[in-house]
């Protein structure tokens, strides 16, 4: 079954660490093995993993996608929120990590973030834990 | 059980939604909850999720990755489809979304594309629909 | 079940393939039909999917990174390796595979690669391979 929560986020460009959230979700669905999946129902959000020990590696990480995919580029949608889409699906939808005995099995460094590219908004998380357990 | 569909893409790059398709994949499970898994056997084509009310949306993306990963750039492979490769990197071969009431749980602009990067040829997408029923 | 395997890489940058130790874990497994997903459990190495008849090709993407995310650009993050966070962001930390017959279902040319973008380290690689058998 689907968890969701929303969050809101404070600046145009933004990562929002949400282990916790997701950690929480894997309590809920009481499910001790099997699979967490995150997925960001939007188009100019995403979601990733990465360093959560040292914030300066996600601001270099929104830093370099501004660089790639300037804000003030030439684009045709008339939004103007064309980069914002770009690097969403260069971020991904959907991040998947494992689950042992209640936990979500990441890496030492990894925290998962929400990935705001058009902001500030309130943004929506739907998590789904299966159990491999039959 | 996998699910195939095959299309025929009309140009070099282009992005051709797939939503659809995906959803009558949902529809042929007969499964009403779970997981969707929409996977591109290809190494010069990817899939990607992004908005599928304004076409400018895509045709930014694919400029933006024209730019980033320019055809006419230096490349070792010889068969000059290198950037292709790249981009299908960068938008990853496989995309997850859940499925609720028999249908697809994606979000209000969200559409499911397949991303030709070195076309026109004809290209396959398998989709596996898994149950969380027991 | 997770089964686990480890790989030391011997360059800064180095795509690794892993195919046959994915194959390896299907099998260790026993499972005919499902799903294999391969987990990297770092923040500057990643996994994705590419050709694996032609080494030119994982060299220019490798190339391609190392372009858009140079090694000597400006970052905030004091331990240097902040290109190497970006990059496994863009591959991505988790790929899924379809299994039938016991067999990974890869098109053609596809391989399964361990992105290493802050080598040389040993890093580790999580596999998991779920049955759709009931």
């Amino acid at each position: 079954m689907e968890q969701q929560f929303t969050l809101s986020t404070r600046a145009r460009t933004q990562f929002i660490e949400i282990t916790e959230r997701v950690q929480e979700a894997v309590r809920g669905s009481g499910i001790r093995s099997g699979v967490a999946r995150v997925f960001v129902p939007h188009t100019t959000a995403g979601v990733t993993i990465n360093e959560n020990a040292d914030p300066s590696v996600v601001r270099d990480i929104l830093a370099t996608l501004d660089r790639l995919v300037p804000q003030d580029g030439s684009y045709d949608h008339s939004e103007g929120n064309s980069p914002a889409h770009v690097k969403a699906s260069l971020m991904g939808f959907c991040q998947t990590v494992f689950v042992e005995q209640g936990k979500l099995l990441l890496g030492t460094w990894q925290g998962i973030y929400l990935c705001e590219f058009d902001g500030p908004r309130t943004r929506r998380v739907v998590v789904r834990v299966d159990s491999d357990e039959r």
